[in-house]
């Protein structure tokens, strides 16, 4: 019998999966076992800064413990951490902590077998192609920027050929890129072929050039091939873990891809999807993006980690958590709060659980996740684990496609940010630059309006200002970039930065 | 008993050794069992062109077929092929070709499980802490280039942080980079990391400050560890090849790593090295720097490859081929001419062994190795088979530690490349730029003469002008860098890139 063993191998301490594979082999053989797991998010309160975090992994983690602990058969799938940023930061990579760790942490922080080392090298190459194409007068703008993966804020503007042609020229981070999020959203390695080829590449005259029009598409696929797959890790208690797909949901999709979560799902009954910074970050992506236009499972719960001092002590701030729980449960995913506590906040509790009282929160789950990893969790989990099994699969959400852009933007101003149409307001330049993506998109066959749009912003703010009375703030948009290849239109918003590359702390 | 299986792991279809590893246990096992293989070099003639290749690596894989179909344990060592490069291309990678191939050259030509590019990383991260160094006042100049894995010839110069401060910057092809020049040179990741230490970030009021200084050095050996082992594979016909360290030769060292190498004669009785471009390149930075300075085992017998056509077709520049073979031969190295034949030149066979025995050669090897692969050599190793077999161990050879620099390269342009003393000329700034390295050096503590000396140069030429007639042939010296970590003194000469990153074609 074909079993997922069979499109798995082993790479150094960890395991890839071809996930293409497996899932291409599922739906051949709609008789062959498979399981159809339920998704649950974890995602956060928006952090007060984008460096320290809530422990998200460390909750992940801990989670699929106490749920297997239980006789559930859960996993998870992660993001690989950018190795640029671990290796330049103070905190370590993104693969949990303490009793909530990883057997193999280091693998998933280093490079993890070159799989974001070959999305970097494939994005370049086609920016060496579009240079190329401008020697040959294909083109005579390059619209990609190219990749790095390590941070370097100086990279955020360049002039390449500089003392002769002098071409300005955007660096971003390797995880942030068209390719990257091609990878994510792709069920196959022909759709990324595909997608790839309707990638725009520059201008002639003002008119797009696609790669497909004069890039052979094995040189890219080639490049993917061996290194682009899920990979397969497993906790220090044993619970298997998926890593697939890049951070920085703030100004890029940054969830797990999709064909990881979708033969997770496949393969257990309950899929952790990591999804951060918070919830106004990679949850809203995750329900926004992946479920309402390319397909991906509604959640049927979601955690929503804080820790203790986060929930309390800015009061100015303290309005974002409650209103990402409300917003998930108005989706009609249950949303449980959980606080992960640190060292000396065990006494917190009993006020902890009061506060989540009076705000009419479910009963929060609270646990030192790093100290206790998940045996601190499984008595808590009764009212988590029972949503889980007595709700029927979620039904599909309704998708945007061909909703105006503007309009798109002021739905989720308002939904994932609470701000209201009147108060989402326009930079200098911004309807030219719709404007302008309006007629790159027409003049590339396709319409600005049914990509889905990703909100470029700060990791740190939904609004202009969070710390405004709430009848104040304001989402203010400044300028639209196509990705005609991933199918999306971003739009950079409030204090996001236009190129995201973070100068070494 | 312990065995070089307990230190293999697999990374999908090939398997990772870690080297330092083994040869650590046995240096610390003396009676534990080893082999002690001898090296063969198999290098070529100087190129015609850099993208036409003789077939080196399909000469090297037919050739240890050939040996092992005749019950001799032979090996070879392969460098890695440029990924950018590879995909850039339009003639594949650097995995042999034909019968003379390797089982899976995909995993060879795309990335390697991340090998290179963990490498490029690290030297960009070190980039990325210079940068952070400026911007804290420890150094006011930046000595080290960014690296990329694909080439664009826009990169040579470039400015970043343009629009504000506009420092210029350069950007180098990956496999010629410090940091690859290192993870050659090293036998020990201690080894690598102490190297990286003295490497120089940059200077400050004119003095050089190391990456020792205020780099962890964590950050860069976590980054390469799991990535950076000699990788495992093997040709069509089962014998075994192991892949590490990176090309380009002519403007690097470009030769495989000494770990791989020492791990293969410890485990096979016989171990070709590839060496290329040509004599001049990969067999001269062998030679002279691996086995002079760095304790590398000098060769029992050399291969030189060149195709029919080459040999005989360009008069003016065959005065190469039969001077490469003479300068092997005066090391006291067995050189035996191979000629690679193409499709449609086996009637050229007898006069080939004509013009062999006119110019005094060993009896040449002749074959169409991509048609028959070992198939077509196996009878005609005898008398190589011979010298293998019945030549003692090779004596270490005098190291040129502390010789001026120019001297030194003035006895490379003599014993490499035919050219006299008074015929080193230097470009105007030369001798500058060797003063400026010997201030360097000095303030950093250590002597330009005591660095191994790197000639920089075109693949396709050891003179300024090869079809000049001999007694007028000049080689010209332009400029000075060094590699204090690395523990080499780069001297670019004749038609060099100064900046070796080519132009996509």
């Amino acid at each position: 019998m074909t079993t997922i063993a069979d499109f798995t191998s082993q790479y150094g301490l960890v395991q890839k999966i071809d996930a293409f594979g497996f899932m291409e082999y599922l739906k051949a053989n709609p008789d062959a076992p498979r399981k159809h797991g339920k998704i649950v998010l974890v995602t956060a309160d928006t952090p007060l800064k984008a460096s320290r975090g809530e422990g998200k992994t460390t909750t992940t983690i801990a989670l699929i413990d106490a749920l297997r602990a239980r006789g559930i058969d859960a996993t998870a799938v992660l993001r690989q951490p950018s190795m640029g940023i671990t290796a330049a930061g103070s905190k370590g990579g993104a693969s949990g902590g303490g009793k909530a760790s990883l057997t193999h942490p280091e693998l998933i922080d280093w490079g993890l077998c070159g799989e974001m080392a070959a999305i970097a090298a494939a994005q370049n190459l086609l920016v060496s192609f579009a240079e190329k194409a401008i020697d040959e007068g294909r083109i005579d703008t390059i619209l990609v920027p190219r990749v790095s993966e390590v941070p370097s804020r100086s990279l955020r503007s360049i002039t390449v050929d500089a003392g002769k042609n002098n071409v300005a020229e955007r660096v971003v981070l390797t995880p942030t890129c068209e390719l990257m999020q091609i990878v994510v959203l792709s069920r196959s390695m022909d759709e990324i072929g595909d997608r790839v080829a309707k990638m725009i590449a520059g201008t002639k005259d003002g008119k797009p050039v696609t790669f497909g029009e004069f890039v052979d598409l094995w040189r890219i696929t080639d490049m993917l091939a061996d290194a682009v797959k899920p990979a397969l890790t497993e906790t220090v208690n044993g619970s298997p873990v998926y890593v697939h797909g890049g951070p920085f949901a703030n100004v890029s999709i940054g969830i797990p891809t999709l064909v990881s979560v979708e033969m997770a799902c496949a393969l257990h009954d309950v899929v952790i999807v990591e999804a951060g910074y918070g919830t106004d970050a990679g949850a809203q992506k995750w329900l926004d993006i992946a479920c309402r236009e390319y397909g991906a499972q509604w959640p049927s719960a979601a955690i929503v980690v804080t820790r203790a001092s986060t929930w309390r002590d800015d009061p100015d701030l303290a309005w974002r958590y409650p209103f990402h729980v409300d917003r998930l449960e108005k989706l009609d995913i249950p949303a449980f709060p959980l606080v992960n506590l640190w060292d000396g906040e065990d006494d917190q509790i009993p006020e902890l659980r009061e506060t989540a009282e009076r705000l009419e929160f479910r009963e929060p789950i609270i646990g030192n996740l790093y100290r206790d990893g998940g045996d601190g969790l499984a008595s808590q989990l009764d009212a988590f684990v029972d949503v889980l099994t007595n709700s029927s699969m979620p039904p599909a959400q309704h998708s945007h496609k061909g909703m105006p852009l503007i309009e798109n933007v002021k739905w989720v101003a308002e939904n994932a940010y609470g701000v209201p149409n009147d108060r989402v307001l326009f930079k200098d330049g911004f309807l030219d630059s719709v404007g302008a993506a309006n007629t790159l998109c027409s003049e590339a066959g396709i319409s600005l309006d049914d990509l889905a749009l990703v909100a470029v912003k700060s990791p740190a703010t939904m609004t202009d200002n969070d710390r405004a009375p709430q009848d104040e703030r304001t989402v203010t948009l400044k300028k639209v970039e196509v990705h005609a290849g991933a199918g999306l239109a971003q739009v950079n918003l409030t204090t996001s930065l236009t190129t995201p590359m973070p100068k070494i702390v």
